[in-house]
């Protein structure tokens, strides 16, 4: 498991399904973990608030739906 | 790991770091999940387009930082 949450191999295979013939760099897969990684923490953030807002203690699918609107 | 790619693990750790004391739904673990791998596509597509507009068969950090800007 990569340190930061997601896999390098799961960008790798990300980026190859967008086409599987195209090479990437590790620091071009470790840029991409980080922004998806900053992405995630923004909606999960928006989403916290969100299911507090709804008075919950639970985030629930519609609170990720809608913070990631934003 | 998970069959979409981002294991689902991953993603509860990213929401916990978030906020230490909230719950999180199954349903919205896989929600977050699949709207990060959309984004991923995404910037995915758009930096293998950016590395083949400059000439190249490898993405680079470069393109994966100038796609993410969309």
């Amino acid at each position: 498991m990569a340190k930061r949450g997601i896999p390098l191999a799961a960008i790798e295979r990300i980026v190859k399904s967008a086409d599987a013939d195209i090479r990437i760099a590790d620091s071009a897969k470790e840029e991409l973990r980080e922004e998806l990684e900053r992405l995630a923490v923004a909606i999960a953030e928006k989403a916290c608030r969100l299911a507090e807002h709804a008075g919950r203690k639970t985030v629930k699918e519609e609170d990720i739906i809608l913070a990631a609107e934003d």
